[in-house]
């Protein structure tokens, strides 16, 4: 029996030459749960990370916990969002802490520095640490906090497998991705909140619900179409300066969400297709996992010529070197997503 | 035809399932130029990086440059090294170049922040930018600007791969590993220098030779003991504070030398054994290179049990979250490489 492996998707060149390589899988499916494209092996569970957010802030609209603290459109971004650290992120944060009437202490996230460049030398400057606000988290785990206030729930252990603010999470993620989630494997995220295998299948399933939510009942659609448009009205709340999901949105924001994850992750609903995209490098890195995003995004028609153009940095990187010059590019393989597409998970040795 | 696709030999895991994967190829080889073990594809150019810097240093000292400059022992070891930019290298540096004549500018590296953390919050609190210096590979340049120097070779273009420095360096590393690199790709590296692409086979021979010059003309035998020697004296210099190759040398400096590269590349030369080791992760990650490393070398028992412990963040991480809590490991697969290696390379096909 042949192993079973992912092709290459994005390869990094250096001198013309190809360098380094990052293998893959990416799938694209509709709201009726149907496959519409798949690259390699899209069934077998992986760790979505920081790209399931938007799924996991669901139950904070639907228990009315986002109402119960009057929530705005920048907290609900917020909520969604995997951000930089940066003034007006930590802004928005601290204020929606204080009007929970809780401190940084509560959030279980842990401290890291702010993913922003200049962010982090301001806290250098001022010789002051980072605190959990800056946890690139910090929204989610105040959207997870505040269910828990709203519901009469402990506010300890909110980021516990059993607490009840995590098994909603759970139980909302199967049914928006169709796969029970009680029998995944677990993991514990990068901010102490459990992170449960979902394929690649269901997470672009997930993700199609969030690009076409009108089959799902109406206090879900209203949540994800609140989220959709929180984010829509201020992109940056999502990433940051210099962010990929912060630069597409921002171009497209009626259009599309998108969302990266930690380890290779990226995910993205598009509205008028109906459909969600979700994929992952084999081996995390980002790098990879961008470009490859940016070009299905393209071989879909969401991005034209100007979109990738403005895009550019993102989509089509060249690496220049530490005196500045264009020593190499980081783009997708030849014939990439824009060769025929595999419908089926292929072996190696029945495609070449 | 089955496409050849080298192994996984390193996996990252969360809540005990593998969450990413990094496959490579990896070899050792002796100084009769023979292949004691190999692992995947090892007979295709790869660029070595910074891997191959002890190789690039050679002709500064067969030329005599390093004693017309009267080079210490700090200073050889900083030709070898992708320092950390911390207040000793540095220090090193600019007592070097300020002894050959020169300044900053001279160097055509370009100027980065400090890879260790530290030294850059320095610069950041005193509001100072990065020098060429402070650049990782400043040692080398300062070597190849007074190889220039003491040869009477312009200053200028030094870097450029028809100046008479690099053309030397091309050779010698062509005779060190057995490859015509004026036949072989050239890729400009991350500091301006050309990068010849070289298989890992080669670099291994390479290594090999470092391991055990007995076969060399005895300038050149008397440089890789200089350089091997300055190493072992002061392994702080070729890396610094927190870094694998500083530790591990730290504990072996008589009996190895090990020397990382950008995108997934690091070599080793074991003295006793006589050989060398090359390995590169195909998708460029550091943190499947240095496990990876650390394995064969426990393999060949380099590294007993009690370097292991001492080496464990490097040779066994655990992942630790931003709350401090253990949430997975960087592991070599099993069976690798303790399994019995692959002396040819395999296809997919032909192994499960």
């Amino acid at each position: 029996m042949s192993e079973n492996v992912n092709h290459v998707l994005v390869e990094i060149t250096r001198g013309g030459v190809v360098e380094s390589l990052h293998r893959g899988a990416a799938c694209v499916f509709d709201s009726t749960g149907a496959r519409v494209l798949a690259w390699g092996n899209v069934e077998t569970p992986i760790f979505p990370r920081s790209a399931v957010k938007i799924l996991q802030a669901v139950p904070f609209l639907e228990t009315g916990a986002a109402d119960v603290c009057q929530a705005n459109f920048n907290e609900l971004a917020l909520a969604c969002a995997s951000h930089g650290g940066e003034r007006g992120h930590v802004a928005v944060a601290r204020a929606w802490m204080e009007r929970l009437g809780l401190e940084e202490g509560h959030l279980a996230c842990g401290a890291h520095m702010p993913y922003e460049t200049e962010a982090g030398n301001a806290l250098i400057r001022a010789g002051e640490a980072p605190t959990t606000l800056h946890n690139n988290c910090s929204g989610k785990h105040l959207a997870m906090l505040a269910t828990a206030l709203a519901k009469g729930e402990p506010v300890a252990g909110y980021h516990e497998p059993e607490h009840p603010v995590q098994r909603r999470v759970r139980d909302t993620i199967s049914e928006l991705t169709g796969e029970d989630l009680a029998q995944a494997p677990v993991g514990i995220d990068g901010c102490s909140v459990p992170n449960w295998g979902i394929t690649l299948a269901g997470l672009a399933r997930g993700m199609a619900r969030v690009a076409d939510p009108r089959g799902l009942k109406v206090v879900r659609q209203s949540a994800i179409r609140r989220l959709r448009n929180a984010v829509a009205r201020n992109p940056f709340m999502v990433a940051g300066t210099g962010r990929f999901c912060t630069a597409v949105i921002g171009r497209k924001s009626t259009e599309l969400y998108v969302k990266t994850g930690a380890e290779g992750v990226y995910v993205a609903a598009l509205y008028e297709l109906g459909v969600g995209i979700a994929l992952k490098v084999d081996d995390g890195a980002k790098r990879g996992a961008e470009v490859a995003l940016a070009a299905i995004l393209r071989y879909l028609e969401v991005l034209d010529d100007a979109d990738w153009e403005a895009l550019a940095e993102f989509a089509a990187p060249h690496i220049l070197n530490r005196a500045g010059r264009d020593v190499g590019e980081i783009r997708t393989v030849a014939g990439w997503p824009h060769g025929r597409p595999q419908t089926a998970e292929p072996s190696e040795t029945a495609k070449t």
